[in-house]
């Protein structure tokens, strides 16, 4: 809704207190559960605006609190925006009229998105990320370059290896006080927004006795059920397993939290279902370029002692000689000895990034970068060229 | 190039004959291969416009004829334009100025691509295929429906079970002649386009004894030897083994081709390589309306007697909040009993159909349609809801 694609709040909501009602479920918001007793299956609760307290007894119970945003403990960190939540982007809206420059304090997925908004508003933009790249979590340092030249070709100024270290006001204006491999620096600017990442809401889950994995998020296995029985954990706040990493990981997505969701609600409800888990699979887009990635990462594959092979190429958004055809750069991570295709990450203009998919079919299918050359994808010159650029990849690869 | 995209051949051209020199391949153009000696290892040739002739011989040979256009022999024929060749398209083009009104024989990917070429010339538009449905080869009948509701709306008049019986000519005009359920018609016009698919060139193989397959074109292995050693073919000359179909079939499309004419220039040079098949995968576009398929349809499963289950569901190409999303119709193919993915139909708005390639990949791979609910694919407002629309079908399959 920032971005003005949509207006207010409604059409983000899947189903109302009311929708929820229909299909005889009891929703109560503003009705905080204060702690859980695993031992009585009883959760006990507080309305937040009368500070009525009592008691709900359960058979099964779902932990679904997600997760909250990461707000560093810094001087004035109060007067910068987070956009976590629908009352957050809402308060967020209000500031906006009248913003001619804005500071944003993150280089991932919410930095992204938040350029693309402000810039759409007419705002000049600097970003400030602390890391030397920005995507830091998410891309290779060679793809990522690739965005932040998209970035500044947009006009936002990037800060890449800049720490945020408070925000203090200035008459109507805010300063973002930063710190740089050249000392300390000042931004004034109308608004300061922070998009440094989010951490799963597990505390009321640990208090309760229910374990949490080694990431900090409730642990999980495949049925979605906690190690407590009966108990079941889905979304931001649990963990889920990687399938190439081959470990339990937290990744906070929206793709992730529905199917765990549905997995959870076929098992507490009688059924069978099985989430055999995640590929870390994301997309964004700034302006007319976006993102993806998928699989692990060549640093990733570094960090975990995965023997990789990696190459990047560039090739076009579609047949060359088409007046759309716009520059996409695709990087894929192989297995070094069995050419198994491990991960891909995607830049490019429109119609570049939802390729990933087909890079995750692959992984998720075990295949190899030869089987990605041998395989029928769709040509027509407004959509490739004749080789699918994911497979000029994998030539070079192979 | 008729589509105003692309000005001239140039840009359509990979490798000049000058550029093929520098490279060490003597290219002879004009010059027609009239007989192949398979028992002495020659080659017959003709110059065109001198009719001066000779011998080449050889140690390796690529038989690489490509297709050409089924030309029916009806009354007039050769009133129509063929779009099959570059120098089909210029005389076409060369046609074009002054035209108001065109009818497109045949409801195929030619008939499709011209009906959006015509129209963004500003002419109308009339089509006339045989069949029931459009694009009856390759789609099911209601999933072609969206395509020709397409059609349609874009103002093209569709005629089905109309075929043509004769072209004639009228003054500066035409009459396509046809005949229909209800009886013989006429239809007056400015241009014939006959888009009524191809058919392999290989006349001068089975005259050399170089045996064809039961489709009529060049019988090869994995490694694209035909039966007579040291003997290759590729292209739309020759066949291909068919992944899902398990048989060798014969699909002219310039995937297949560069797969197939690397797989065997590898090999001829001493190189080991195999060609694994095709899914038959095929993208086409009318103005803003997207369609593709992949695998086998369920009419295709009927005919060859694999049982099969498979749904159609109706989704959107973005999340449905976003002004820029468009309606888009997913249907998967899968086999009865295992519930492995066997095939897959889109028709939709910009970015739907480019999505066949997750299809092809999970087909690939050898997924079923459980897989691909838990198919770690990407979502973000822009590009996708949650759940994938090919999930989304998926789904509603299981």
């Amino acid at each position: 809704m920032l971005g003005e694609h949509v207006h207010g709040w409604e059409p983000l909501i899947s189903r109302s207190p009311a929708q929820h009602a229909e299909r005889g479920v009891d929703v109560r918001l503003r009705t905080e559960v204060v702690a859980i007793d695993t031992g009585r299956r009883e959760v006990h609760w507080r309305e937040r605006e009368n500070g009525r307290e009592g008691r709900e007894g359960f058979d099964r119970l779902v932990y679904a609190t997600g997760a909250g945003e990461f707000r560093p403990g810094l001087p004035g960190i109060d007067l910068g925006h987070f956009v976590y939540t629908p009352w957050q982007a809402q308060h967020l809206g209000e500031a906006l009229p009248g913003v001619r420059h804005a500071v944003i304090v993150g280089g991932g997925y919410i930095g992204l998105e938040m350029a693309e908004s402000l810039l759409r508003r007419g705002a000049t933009v600097e970003m400030v990320a602390r890391s030397p790249q920005v995507m830091r979590r998410t891309f290779d340092a060679d793809m990522a370059t690739h965005v932040q030249q998209a970035l500044e070709s947009d006009g936002v100024r990037v800060h890449c290896g800049t720490t945020l270290t408070g925000i203090s006001a200035h008459g109507s204006r805010f300063i973002a006080h930063t710190e740089g491999a050249t000392g300390p620096g000042e931004i004034e600017t109308d608004l300061v927004v922070m998009g440094l990442g989010s951490r799963p809401r597990s505390g009321l889950a640990a208090q309760a006795g229910i374990p949490l994995g080694e990431t900090g998020a409730v642990a999980v296995d495949h049925r979605q059920e906690t190690r407590v029985e009966g108990i079941y954990a889905a979304g931001d706040c649990a963990e889920a397993w990687h399938r190439v990493q081959e470990r339990w990981v937290n990744v906070h997505l929206g793709t992730i939290a529905n199917k765990a969701g549905r997995v959870a609600g076929i098992n507490l409800s009688g059924g069978e279902a099985r989430f055999p888990g995640i590929l870390g699979t994301a997309i964004s887009r700034v302006c007319e370029t976006e993102a993806a990635r998928t699989g692990i990462s060549e640093t990733e594959a570094a960090a975990l002692g995965i023997a990789v092979r990696s190459r990047q190429i560039e090739s076009s958004t579609m047949a060359g000689y088409m007046p759309e055809a716009t520059p996409m750069w695709v990087k894929l991570v192989a297995e070094e000895d069995s050419g198994r295709l491990l991960g891909g990450q995607i830049v490019g203009g429109p119609g570049a990034a939802k390729r990933i998919d087909t890079l995750a079919a692959a992984i998720t299918g075990r295949l190899t970068v030869q089987d990605l050359i041998d395989m029928d994808l769709a040509y027509a010159p407004p959509f490739s060229g004749v080789w699918d650029p994911v497979q000029t990849a994998a030539r070079v690869l192979v």
